[in-house]
């Protein structure tokens, strides 16, 4: 496969690069995977309104999320063990993104630092926090993301409990990849990923290695599902009260919930089932999303991920009230594929999408695009 | 296949294990299966509201039913011939439930007799009765019932007639199994099972057998076909007086049989259409749920099978109104597998999947789903 | 195969035994086959409501329709070519009818003539009149069916042209069957049916044949395709005036034609739309039922065929308000596949699947099916 | 396959015939094809009205459109490339189309120029026009359509941006076909195909190489590219005064665009989405029909493209609404077969489709289908 034209040619080429583990873990949803299937389902029953008497000769594709410019309205969503996938995976992708035009936003579950990112490039970083029973550590990676420069702080809201990819367990899914019997073939016939995880500088959760230098990678994993738990008012209040820049909330799929988020002094929503990977049975996102739109009000702003893997997605989510979207499976194929160059790519072909369904929806301005862009279906 | 973490694993097990005309027996449904499609497909077709702002650090599966804790909300449904799936199945699967701590219910056709069930494990134990055109055998089931100190009750209402699985014939499915020029190569390459089967005591129908020592197996079936007819309110109230404990009627699927249900006395309904192996055409149970529970108006309490494979399905059915839920097919391939491990593996898969969906409904007790769990779909 | 429990084990019985072009005339539908799936996937989306707490102890499976008792509400629908398909088809398939004590209806297009089939059997016959351009060939078939005591006429309406069945000409679908090199393989390897066809009296269209009794199988064929033809009004009260005994039409799908049909002084009217073998886009016959009984107020009897391959489709037309249903396809593949034998096998299954399911729905009588024995589905 | 009786089995000719890139230039839609396949499925689930009562003795499948007669209300839509998928193809079709009696359209991306397809047939001509940036090429084309006699000018307007058919790029699709080592084996075993290319005279743009006679084929191809663009009112006003014949724009699936359309002072619109080629995500043309019809309100005729693969399709964009049809795919695979012999045979058998689909639905006359030919679905 010489061209590449499509989300799904990425995920053919992550699919050979990839052991199969670390190739599931990204592909796949939680138990059944309904939610998982509903997220792209719903997002194709979707129907347009073509314009053609519009004059649409200077396109835009460009908007303003949380007060930054966006030169396309999706930025890289936090995933974890990006650095297993390429390596310096997460570093990768930071500087498609930064080419882009479009933020990135480095999970607490990453292989590469928050510093290590900071560092290797310079446009714009948010950092997802997974809340932890630990308050020590809580404010430790707070301080690390205000040192680092990031505009905006993504709080989790939606793992109060792991839920389970089935694949997972049975793959052996490890951090580090661990090579037994069973995946010593695998792993072997992926030369390209096997020379870059050997060169790799990080293997494990390089967030939680700072700050605990002397726990093993299998005691970090332990230690991190045993702090998970629900979030209450009071965490997030005291979060806020510590976190001075943007504080978006990711997870709200509910209008009860999304009042619940303004009312804690968050910037923006995610409206978000963690990709169809927590809670199977949820609705899609793009089915949650008016009324979590109609539920603030305009009070904050209102981010959608979940199934987003064309620029028709990006432009039906805008339609229904997103002010921007977030993609992690899209570009998670790019960079497990060819690093940076596979992220420029996925947004590139998504970018291409999103502007010719700009043109034939007589759209002229990202910023614009609304209700009145989609078609009557009754 | 080491790790089992679906209950779609379990049938995989189950099936590799048993002869193909007893996995055909727990696997299909009657006619073209359409009900039993139904049945699967409707719980999947529901959708859960997720919730994340809700504080659910206390997480409580257990629940009340007609009185008794249940630390899930999943009993083990009547079903027959289980001690031909596993040696002793009866009482493999009844010490799993009582080490789950949910009730089980003992078939009027199972091959393990009461008395032995009873003997062998100090759990809940309900039993299930075919209340027969011989009022001699019923009267002597119900004094063993009341003998072996069960809890309820089970009269089932929907086999006037025996519908038909139509593999059931062509498999050549007989009770004890029988050794034909065409079965034998299946029952050869089945050595597990094959051996479970020659150290069993029990090989007929353990119920019928104390009753009738002296008829053979193919009698007492015959004798069975011929014993079954449709129940009158008559019958039941013949039972209901000779009765004292919990009575509950299973097969209800209608808000009428339903209001006539509660009017004979019955402690609680079961929502069932028997597993979509009676009328092929009926609804779905969850379809008929609300319908029966806006018809009951509290005066009874409702229960559902069928269909019932996840945790997630457990907590759609209780958010449309039932108490709790009962399994079949999920138990039997369970049991089917491995015994009583078998079956606490599936409690525990379906157990987990219960919480994880209930923390991520927002839901603090099993008592409390409702309505409000669901999601607005329009 | 020995043992046969469904119409899709007669259909493959017939599939074997029957040359390729005779099994597709029989199963297959015209053009693309959308209505011809519509008659199958209608009647599969309806629920029935299942009743348990109604006495149905005698059950009662005949009705009476036209005055006459059917044991079972399921004629056997006129469908040309029988004879080829079976020796002596026609016969074989009407004694079948007689033994199940419901009607047959010979085709105008049968390759047995009336004479042989009346002097055959002794049950009910009606015969079906294509009207024809000729009107002394419709006075001589009036005259002989009424010679042959046929209780009722059934004048067809929806063939004033012939749709295309595509695999028709594909398959050179010729009578008599022609021996081609293209279709000698497939005969050869039919030995049954090749010798029940060699012994055959019978090998073109009988009815035509005994009246022009000089015109070869291929003149009789392109004579009946010159002579189809729109019927007008008058070409029914044409009819209505030379028949005393009951008049059906065959075809009516639509409320305002149904009003046109009573007028013209039928006495029923079969919903049909030729099993999907014409307007290809035409509704299921199940989903035009309710309108057409609603338009007839009673004023004469409404039967249905199209798609009826069960007892339980039986029932939902029966509820929908049918008097009766006729099958094609259903008894062809068994008059295919074993003759008279055949016929019998595929009654006595929808009988029993219609018993079954009568006793599930709480109905005592199938005259007394009706809307009350559907699910409410919203 | 000697018997060709549906569009289907021209499909499958085509297949066998060309290389694999212009097969599925045809074939196929853009991005994910949900628009291309919403197209066919709408169509599908139209259901039309049978009749049976209505004298349809003197069917007449004429209709008349802009004031012409059209023998058949299926025009042949403007397509690209056609002279590459047989010699002369544009030619070779436009006899079809004067034979059928119906309009044949000329793209301005033609291999064949406007003057040949003129001189080589009588019948009515339409010249299609993509409005480009250079106003003299405009003009030209304009000049050079009225010149050659053509009855109506169609104006493009859904291409402001040329969208993706995935596979063109991936196939190495371009005009001329070009010989790579991956498509040599492709081309070589189809002789037919290549015999043809190789004794044509044209194998470029033949409007544009005329106008620019020393530009190459890949500079004409780039040219073009460089020079679509959105279209105002302004564009078409100047159109407008130029063309003195009717002016017809294609691209219409907006009731507001079509109001819009309606005050540039056209005489026709097309409803139409490029055949599920440009918007992926566009509603089907079928669905968005009547509110076009209902917004033009008889100031203009409304046709229809987008999926009309047989003559119930046509039938069932009448009973919508539209004056009449055109259709890409099902003559290109015509002409792609056999030239004008295939695309007679595809005219012939949706003629023969929709006169049996009138008379089944009552309908005496073609310009009479309306809604009433359609069946209530509720």
């Amino acid at each position: 496969m010489t061209i590449i034209n499509s989300i799904e040619d990425l995920r053919e080429l992550a699919r050979r690069r990839l052991p199969r583990p670390l190739f599931d873990y990204i592909d796949r949803g939680s138990y059944d995977e309904h939610t998982w299937a509903r997220n792209r389902d719903d997002l194709r029953a979707i129907a347009l309104r073509q314009r053609v008497m519009v004059n649409v000769s200077n396109l835009d594709t460009s908007t303003t999320v949380l007060g930054d410019r966006w030169e396309f309205p999706l930025a890289l969503a936090p995933t974890g063990l990006m650095g297993l996938f390429y390596r310096e995976g997460e570093i990768q992708a930071a500087r498609a993104a930064q080419a882009a035009g479009v933020p990135f936003c480095l999970s607490t579950m990453s292989i590469c630092p928050l510093e290590d990112v900071r560092a290797a490039f310079g446009g714009t970083l948010w950092f997802q926090l997974y809340v932890m029973r630990d308050r020590g550590f809580n404010e430790a990676l707070i301080a690390r993301a205000q040192a680092a420069n990031c505009k905006a702080l993504v709080v989790t809201l939606d793992l109060p409990l792991q839920a389970l990819r089935r694949r997972d367990p049975k793959n052996g899914l490890a951090v580090p990849p661990r090579l037994t019997w069973a995946s010593a073939g695998d792993f072997l016939v992926r030369p390209s990923w096997l020379m870059g995880v050997w060169r790799s500088r990080h293997r494990t959760f390089g967030n939680l290695a700072r700050f605990f230098p002397k726990k093993g990678t299998a005691a970090l994993s332990e230690w991190m599902g045993s702090q998970l738990g629900p979030l209450t008012p009071q965490d997030l209040a005291w979060v806020r009260d510590r976190w001075p820049g943007k504080l978006i909330l990711k997870g709200i799929l509910d209008a009860e919930d999304a009042k619940l988020a303004v009312a804690t002094g968050a910037d923006a929503l995610i409206v978000s089932n963690h990709g169809g990977r927590q809670l199977d049975g949820a609705t899609s996102t793009i089915a949650a999303l008016p009324r979590v739109v109609d539920a603030v009000q305009g009070r904050c702003e209102v981010l959608l991920d979940g199934g987003i893997t064309s620029g028709q997605d990006v432009l039906k989510a805008l339609a229904l009230g997103a002010r921007g979207c977030l993609t992690g499976k899209a570009f998670l194929y790019g960079v497990s594929a060819r690093g940076t160059a596979g992220v420029t790519l996925a947004l590139d072909i998504m970018r291409r999408e999103f502007e010719i369904s700009m043109a034939l929806t007589g759209s002229r301005r990202a910023g614009e695009v609304g209700p009145a862009n989609l078609a009557q279906t009754t």
